[in-house]
């Protein structure tokens, strides 16, 4: 077992966490035309992962998430929303249990419930990545924010979790943007659509993209933008209170 | 114990299954402007619950909803999509899972897994309840149709699933009905809206719909019905196999 007091702690203070189920929590990351990922890595591996954990017994699904999150990461008041669980007979992976915890200097004892199937649940959240100061927890060397484009490979089937992830959100993201804060109160029609560029990955032709989003009734088109050239000043806008409700 | 050799086998024969983790299947039928759900009464008593079940050890999860519907419903090839995860920290039914067996003959021991605490992950389904013959299981005494405002109380926390279920199908319903096989290969406007409103229990004003429904693309316009008065035939519409590929 390991040396370290706070991880034997962990281990041994706590009851068995509610069998055959985990948590994975994929937490998108904007700010500046920019999209992340929030990734762990273990302790003296190269192993990376989504951050991720059970639930307690006696503990609310949501609650779990929750908790889940604020220990592996250090953030809190995250709005997590499920979007799938993953339930591949498969989902059983012993060998690289035995080698994340080995790196935090923990034997995993034959039977050890972390060598169990697990039904994985997956959340996911889409934060303003400036404002966010993940920390590692006990198990993790690093908690970062990686490029999409550039994230390493990641353990288990996580690549496959965040893959669905990545999906979800870009299929629901009129509902997801609205009241998110990844934009300043007011903004102009291409401060949008750079963020919706950003987050799908494409180009989107200006006169269909302005077409669609008002036509979404999810803005409010407020004064120019005051800037030295009146006549080229471009509309502000800030999402609209009253119809922008849904998420 | 039960003297039924049916029952007996069921939970003799059988190892048990994931810890933790259930099935719930909410079954919308459509059929000619009315919509119903699919429930079990079971056997002796007047407990009505929506088809739910348990998932194997070395099943995956897909496999596991389907098998459970088919075996308590009889319904094979139904398309069925994961929609939430209901993981209270209450969800423990122990009197009313006694009460169920008992109508079976079956006294469950103290621990039986059926007592445990259980995340219930929710899958429904949309299909034409005039091509399905649903018959009951071997707990249940019925396995019946009800009208979507005549259904009686459910139990454990079944009212809830299926009304989150029915949220979820109103959200969806462009993508849910394109390729569903609800309405003749070749259909009237009309009958198209006569299917939302169904659905979505609500009037909706014609120009409205048919803007809407042409702007999504989903529908290929064809000849006008033949009728005897020629000049208000209405144009028939089929799915267009080339843009409704969503669902």
């Amino acid at each position: 077992m390991t040396d370290n007091p706070d991880l034997k702690e962990y281990w041994e203070a706590r009851p068995l966490p509610l069998p055959s189920v985990s948590i994975d929590c994929v937490i998108f990351g904007f700010h500046a035309n920019q999209l992340k990922i929030l990734l762990l890595r273990y302790k003296n591996t190269d192993f990376f992962a989504l951050p991720g954990g059970f639930i307690n017994q006696d503990e609310n699904l949501e609650d779990a998430a929750a908790r889940v999150l604020e220990e592996r990461t250090g953030l809190q008041h995250i709005y997590l929303e499920q979007y799938y669980v993953f339930g591949d007979k498969n989902r059983r992976f012993d060998a690289t249990h035995h080698e994340l915890m080995n790196g935090s200097g923990i034997m995993l004892r034959p039977g050890h419930f972390l060598l169990n199937r697990f039904i994985s649940i997956g959340y996911y959240a889409l934060i303003d990545f400036s404002k966010a100061r993940p920390k590692p927890d006990a198990f993790s060397a690093s908690c970062e924010w990686y490029d999409l484009d550039t994230i390493p490979t990641l353990i288990f089937d996580h690549d496959f979790i965040l893959q669905k992830a990545l999906h979800t959100l870009r299929a629901n993201l009129d509902e997801k943007l609205i009241g998110l804060n990844l934009l300043p109160e007011t903004f102009t029609m291409n401060e949008f659509q750079s963020l919706y560029e950003t987050i799908l990955g494409e180009k989107i032709a200006r006169s269909n993209f302005q077409r669609k989003v008002l036509g979404l009734h999810m803005l409010k088109r407020l004064d120019k933008k005051i800037t030295g050239g009146a006549h080229k000043a471009p509309y502000l806008y800030s999402f609209d209170s009253k119809t922008a409700s849904k998420s």
